[in-house]
């Protein structure tokens, strides 16, 4: 089920909120505030009420909500309350971090597949991955991995991206800072981290 | 100066505007149109049209606007007419994702310094930076540097934007999958590449 009317910004806040409700010391609450999560999360508890109004509501107004039922009806809003099967593509220093990065379990993404087109790296294991070459991509489908990390140098995105939409995968998370021509039904959603830089001078304080 | 009414949403999309801009091949044009823009970056013209209307105009309709003038007034308002001494703090595989980032040069942010902890790690030479001990962090402030990438482990990030806070940083770039506590003047933009997968589903068609 695809809840049409949700703005993209409330989508962009709800895997914060999961994260705020997924840490162990909140799970043993049966019942979580809009305001106690606002302040573990340091936002707005307006914010959290009005997000959670576009597919029900925050329970009793002083009591708050059943936590684990919160966590479970955001995970089926975003689609995370099956295991994502993903694969990384490019295993460079940045490939490297997202393969030991700890974070993507919690939201059930599971990376089971990594490729590389460096001869230097195929075939070594990592967190009991074998790395492979990219020309394997292919086994995707057979592997019923339909979601790709592409941390590979701009130059080569393009490319890989076609490979990935031709055999079936969609959606991409993109680490080049570039723009990737997909068809319409495969979402990619690209980080530039530099970008995320560029936001920052703006609200420094003049010093 | 700081335009207080341009909206966060709008902050977000600038940077990427101004890439599209720098883009060697868009910096030949002498003007720009939305139109123009909005197909480069595969976004919508009355999108940027609405954002610019927040500090200005479009130029004229039909030509458009004097690209390097745009350039040139998009940097201000983000403040990234200036170069930016930036410092990384933590250099594992993250760290060195960072440092051999291309992008950051674009926006004005020089890395001119790099810590860690790791005394194996400390003393070696990347890109021509000297990766020092943190307990060296307290130089920051006699460097000018205002600005800092922390791409360290969830548990010692706190601690370290303390010290970040305490040697003059106002700006702070934070890789770990947490909120840091900072003071109001402080500004941080938490980047948690977990959650940005974590929208994709959401988006993905039913297959």
């Amino acid at each position: 089920m695809r809840y049409h009317k949700i703005p993209d910004e409330t989508i962009q806040r709800l895997p914060i909120y999961l994260r705020g409700l997924l840490l162990s010391s909140n799970l043993l609450r049966q019942n979580i505030s809009s305001n106690t999560l606002a302040n573990i999360l340091g936002t707005n508890p307006w914010q959290i009420r009005k997000d959670f109004s576009y597919f029900g509501d925050f329970g009793t107004p002083g009591v708050g909500c059943d936590t684990k039922k919160l966590v479970k009806r955001i995970s089926k809003i975003l689609k995370l309350d099956v295991v994502h099967r993903t694969a990384l593509v490019g295993v460079g220093n940045l490939g490297l971090a997202i393969l030991k990065f700890p974070g993507f379990k919690t939201f059930g993404f599971d990376i089971v597949s990594a490729f590389d087109t460096d001869l230097r790296k195929i075939g070594k294991t990592i967190k009991n991955i074998i790395i492979e070459d990219t020309v394997k991509l292919k086994l995707l489908k057979k592997r019923k991995i339909d979601l790709a990390i592409l941390a590979i140098p701009r130059e080569s995105a393009q490319k890989m991206a076609d490979e990935l939409v031709k055999v079936g995968v969609a959606g991409i998370l993109n680490f080049s800072p570039c723009n990737l021509a997909v068809p319409m039904k495969v979402k990619v959603i690209t980080i530039d981290i530099a970008m995320d830089l560029a936001r920052l001078p703006y609200y420094m304080s003049a010093s």
